[in-house]
């Protein structure tokens, strides 16, 4: 089988020029086939800011009415996407950006509404793996936006970039030998939060548990870890969550 | 050779609901390969106003300095295009939404300045046929968004939708037999503005321009048509300029 990476990259490096280049130089470093997935929230909540439109957050997860999903369907599949396409052509990789409906790559159903009601936000619910495939073939390289597609809707819906990226690297191990490296501003996951370099080289699932009940692993990063671990559930070869600078290194948390 | 059919449509039928389902309604009816080119001009101007920035024409043609990329990137790149793309996913037509810099597809140089400095606009250099021909041979409908990509400047141009689908129908025309059909909002090239009955059903160069020093064609139906001109002129087999409900149909202005 052939190498398959895909790199995960939050909207905090994206969207500022200097940890936009150290991303990218580094990922040009990386052989083979490779996607990139990206988020691009403080983007979409500027945006939001500059049309008067309100951003409602709970626990980190965008409400996202029809208005909002305008905007993060300009800023992730337009401005931001688009951005990383053409720094990727610049440096001669040969990208090409995506929504879940280009191609119909990735689709969702607009979540349920419970307690609370995330307006158009989806859940994956399959991967056209033809579709990447295709494209990985020619050797293109895939830029995802965070943006799946429901056909029963017939929208595009926001949707979690982690989730995305981890449910294309399970998709794909039927085809590719798989590594999902999600890249964020810490060397990896951390034992000590001030302390950034007590840097956990190797979480297993047990330690995983031990930490999150002795509280060592907490907030945003246990839905992170939580999609890495389902990725290698799931059949994906390597999980690795480090900072984008050392995306051509071996350095960070391997799960 | 196989046939492949460029359709361009302007902002205004892309813009509205029910010019776009009539559009998309047809488009999906047409048999074969296809390539749909569009605008997205009124968008664009309205979401400038939105964010305070004052948008400058001469001539029909937008100015475009760096706030005016940004929003035409999010624009024509994001909310347009990827409308498109969702509404041909909702009627099982796989298409992918482009812009220049996707898969290096179209190649621009930045217009140099004269008595009017455009700032960022493109005029096409060349056309990545080898990217067109991997996706059309994989029966995926690539979806263009006026914007080129100059590798030079390292930067997506605005670029005019006529002259793009031009070129692109110009340089496949060595892989396929290239249908061109421009959409808009009257049934033809009229002999009679006031007339929407006087459609001229065959305009050959001469008959052109005779009219043209007639003045019986004039304004904005110029540089079109000299676009179709163009076409014609590179190999392109047959050149249509008619409105969009009769795409499915055999009429409008032949070229």
């Amino acid at each position: 089988m052939d190498e398959l990476k895909i790199i995960k990259v939050g909207g905090k490096i994206v969207e500022e020029a200097d940890s936009l280049r150290e991303l990218l130089d580094n990922f040009v470093q990386l052989k083979g086939k490779k996607i990139l997935v990206h988020g691009g929230g403080r983007a979409a909540t500027a945006m939001s800011e500059q049309l008067g439109i309100e951003t409602k957050m709970i626990d980190g997860r965008r409400i996202t009415d029809a208005a909002t999903l305008d905007v993060v369907t300009m800023v992730y599949g337009g401005k931001v996407n688009k951005k990383i396409v053409t720094e990727l052509q610049n440096r001669k990789v040969n990208a090409i950006g995506l929504t879940g409906a280009d191609m119909n790559c990735v689709n969702s159903a607009k979540r349920a509404v419970k307690a609370i009601d995330y307006g158009y936000v989806g859940d994956i619910k399959s991967i056209n793996t033809t579709s990447f495939k295709t494209l990985l073939n020619s050797d293109i390289v895939p830029v995802m936006a965070p943006l799946s597609y429901d056909h029963k809707l017939g929208s595009l819906l926001n949707t979690n970039a982690d989730t995305m990226a981890s449910e294309i690297a399970i998709a794909l191990s039927s085809d590719y030998r798989v590594s999902l490296i999600y890249c964020f501003e810490k060397d990896g996951v951390l034992l000590d939060h001030k302390d950034s370099s007590s840097v956990i080289r190797k979480l297993s699932k047990d330690y995983y548990a031990e930490l999150k009940q002795k509280k060592i692993i907490i907030d945003g990063m246990i839905p992170k870890l939580d999609n890495a671990f389902n990725a290698k559930a799931g059949g994906v070869n390597s999980i690795q969550i480090t900072n984008h600078k050392n995306l051509a290194a071996d350095f960070g948390t391997v799960i």
